[in-house]
């Protein structure tokens, strides 16, 4: 863009996965040692809801760890796929590797 | 705790820290892609500010991968180092050995 806002915006970092080796017990010590909430859990991943951010604790084997990020112009980063949850993103990875989701911002 | 507030408080995360290869060609890629400013960066780390969360990029043969967890009572999970910025805060590892920094909340 050639114009910014005077105050900037920043992007959001909507959700941080990372890999653990149980989710079970992985969720019971996140939450046995900080304030957070369980919004989804089963077998393969869990997802723990903080003041700022979503937590996701994951098998990697099942879900890559990631960082997602909400994009404005999401799909040009690639082809959306529509989760069950009515969420659009993408993946692409960073010079590093790391995978990283994009999300659309509806 | 025996009792909780009627609307519950959740922790936050301070920052997430996550490994590259190389900092510079990270933190351009993060710049290029996503409205973040740089609050720090030398050859082996860097900081960016994200409207909801703080992301480091480091090389992890010198900073290891972590999340950090801002924490009201973080001097019972180990004792506090001071570090350069006033910040104080100990590692301690989840179950599935991430490392994870609690940091006191003053």
């Amino acid at each position: 863009m050639s114009t910014r806002p005077p105050l900037e915006i920043l992007d959001s970092v909507h959700h941080v996965a990372v890999s653990v080796k149980d989710v079970k017990s992985a969720v019971e010590w996140y939450r046995r040692n900080f304030r957070c909430k369980v919004s989804y859990q089963d077998d393969t991943w869990a997802m723990l809801d903080f003041a700022n951010l979503k937590l996701a604790l994951v098998l990697p084997q099942q879900h890559p760890p990631h960082l997602a990020f909400v994009h404005s112009e999401a799909d040009k980063f690639g082809a959306l796929n529509t989760h069950r949850d009515g969420t659009r993103s993408c993946y692409i990875k960073d010079p590093a590797g790391n995978s990283v989701e994009i999300l659309a911002q509806d």
